[in-house]
């Protein structure tokens, strides 16, 4: 154990900096050190928004969004399609779907994704409002974003289930070479796949 | 420019965080989401760690370090050896020297190395300090850790100077392999340096 270099203040703060994800001990240390040195410019600002966010953060009680109001920004936002509905496994992946922009619908969050491993079922996603927001909605389509994993395909497969007698169209994502993807790096899953769905040209 | 996906209060939040040292927007996002989700477990206590930590670090007036109390708790370590002090550039570099355990000695931070291409100038860097310290102190060596760079080297030959009327001895970290080093992939430059300064078996 090495002795201490600062105050314990300077130490816990490398130690919570330290849980953050892609955060290890020696990088922890370099982001507290830019932190105490432009204290005034970057410490106190992200202090203060962190405080600001902590009071105000709620999950969308619609959706299960995190924002700053509720319902979220994306539920009432008017200029989205309501016919159809985006189903993600968590925030990140409704973040990312947006960065894409290449959809214009509201979203439903489920919380994860069932794993029987790791002790999920489904009581503990979001599952039925999802079923009632697809009957009180009239949505016509529900696309499953979930991830090309097992655990991602089997709750796919499970909330098309669900949905079977609310008569919506189910899709989801199409899997494939990945956009800049060389087919010498690609694993055989995702080859048989992209040849399984071959398109015309 | 993608359409707001939450509200400000998370986007000024990743911004920021986007700002501290080897995060990009993409890991930004991954750690404000990763706080968002641990609002209660992470971001409360690391928010109240910064504003406790903004309230308390100061520079020390003795060497320059940063800490919660000044002189810090390096300077008021009675157990350092006083008759050698251990000149670095940053506080980065002290906190990598404590972490190596091999000295026991109080340091002095210049606060950079000379750069005439950056503009730093003897004026800008901690050194008149540094020279009344080696005077008042008896100091018996100085060890210049500077970093083996054109600056870093610069730095060690102009404070050599500035200390030749204190008949101290200075020296400096030796150049060579360093440990794990393989010798096929290391510069000419090392290799020189290794090679001069070669020790008996």
């Amino acid at each position: 154990m090495p002795r201490a270099v600062a105050g314990p203040e300077i130490e816990r703060l490398i130690q919570l900096i330290a849980r953050l994800p892609g955060l290890g001990p020696r990088s922890a240390r370099r982001v507290a050190l830019h932190l105490i040195k432009k204290r005034e410019a970057l410490m106190a600002p992200l202090a203060a928004a962190m405080t600001d966010a902590l009071g105000k953060i709620v999950e969308c009680r619609r959706c299960g969004n995190v924002d700053v109001c509720d319902p979220c920004t994306i539920c009432t936002d008017t200029s989205r399609d309501r016919r159809t509905l985006v189903v993600v496994a968590d925030v990140g992946d409704l973040w990312a779907l947006e960065r894409a922009g290449v959809l214009n619908a509201p979203y439903h969050v489920l919380g994860g994704v069932l794993s029987p491993l790791d002790g999920v079922g489904p009581e503990d996603l979001n599952l039925a409002k999802l079923v009632t927001r697809v009957h009180e909605d009239e949505v016509g389509e529900v696309i499953l974003a979930l991830g090309a994993t097992v655990d991602g395909q089997t709750t796919a497969h499970y909330i098309t289930d669900l949905l079977r007698e609310a008569h919506v169209r189910v899709t989801r994502l199409a899997q494939g070479v990945p956009v800049g993807g060389e087919l010498d790096y690609l694993d055989e899953g995702t080859l048989s796949a992209a040849i399984r769905a071959r398109t015309q040209m």
